[in-house]
């Protein structure tokens, strides 16, 4: 694990007196519907020993249209949703609303900077860019469309060989897929390896454990070393 | 690819004149998440080359609840839908609901048989199972309980060590992960082996191209040889 390099310290632990943690995913039109639905499966697995409430927050309370046809109801409004432990943004061709729209990054930016922890998945980095919080955190985005993000966040540390990065209370992932890798990173933070490791066999994925190991760099100009 | 040892012969190509492929995935409580939305991911990403609709099927349209608290709303019931192309179901503790179950066995039983490809994810393999349409064909299911799959088809010939298998028109992938797996293989064999390579590196994920490499097998005893 590459923790003892981030620059802003370890992932915080788990504060005392938390009762059930409450999971945020932002949720939007054209958002990937494995970026959400992958860290979902490893956050909801009643073996992680974490218990985790997932909630679904979006704009308004409209149902959302995932890229692959699949709609999600959100339960609450970035407006009305209690105070999310874990706050999630996952990417998708729809982060770009976000990116361009003050009033939703204002609102985005207060629900991140109250989260105890952030995840971003693949281009759900270039929303968190935009929050300006990341300034100077290292952070990774998927490596197809590398630049977009990387235009979000001039003054972001962007790590182009990584499978997930972990600064302080950020952790994001590289693209769809490697958002599994970081929630099972975040779970073998907040419980042990052991536990990470039993929710990875339970669902028969091989868990990419090593953070800098990142096969999908080299097949990308940009991200090529 | 093990395609040519299938005992029925390799899985069937698209039908002459067939326009937008439907593909039909059967929903219920307690399916599994990740069973459900790693082959959707995959089906109906858009570089595949497919063209699928993806819709979901249940016995009703009320809401269904996935074992990770994400709801689903159905688009069509058993008795409703259109004939599906590509039939698919997934695992979850809710299968047991279907395999005790005549009526609904006896609606999944005209599914699988009007569809030219059916695929099982998990221990959807034990819903499978029970149609009897399989008796004879190989299949495998998820490793930590094998078990009941197995006791749902005696004379299925259960392959304990396979990522996934294809025995004629039926593929059957081991635990949720290797849905994903399973996806890319029907992909490349609909397509070819560099579309699915594709849209595997889309989504920056590792695909298990080798269908007897199951690194899940030997984690549970029954399944170990």
């Amino acid at each position: 694990m590459s923790t003892s390099t981030a620059a802003h310290g370890p992932l915080p632990k788990i504060p005392e007196g938390s009762g059930q943690l409450q999971l945020g995913a932002l949720v939007f039109d054209n958002a990937d519907l494995l970026d959400i639905m992958g860290p979902m499966r490893i956050f909801g697995e009643e073996s992680n020993r974490l218990n985790i409430k997932i909630n679904f927050i979006s704009s308004t309370l409209d149902p959302i249209r995932t890229s692959q046809q699949v709609k999600i109801t959100p339960d609450y409004t970035l407006d009305n949703a209690p105070k999310m432990d874990l706050f999630f943004i996952p990417g998708g061709i729809g982060t770009r609303t976000y990116a361009n729209n003050e009033d939703l990054l204002r609102k985005v930016t207060a629900r991140v900077k109250e989260s105890t922890w952030t995840m971003s998945v693949c281009t759900g980095a270039g929303v968190l860019a935009r929050t300006g919080l990341v300034d100077g955190y290292s952070m990774t985005t998927n490596k197809s469309v590398f630049e977009w993000p990387v235009s979000q966040g001039p003054n972001v540390n962007w790590v182009k060989r990584a499978r997930w990065v972990q600064d302080g209370k950020f952790v994001s992932s590289s693209g769809v897929s490697a958002g599994i890798d970081a929630a099972l990173f975040i779970v073998s933070e907040l419980t042990d390896m052991k536990h990470a490791e039993a929710v990875a066999t339970e669902i028969e994925y091989t868990w990419h454990k090593v953070a800098s190991e990142d096969p999908f760099a080299d097949d990308y100009e940009y991200t090529r070393s």
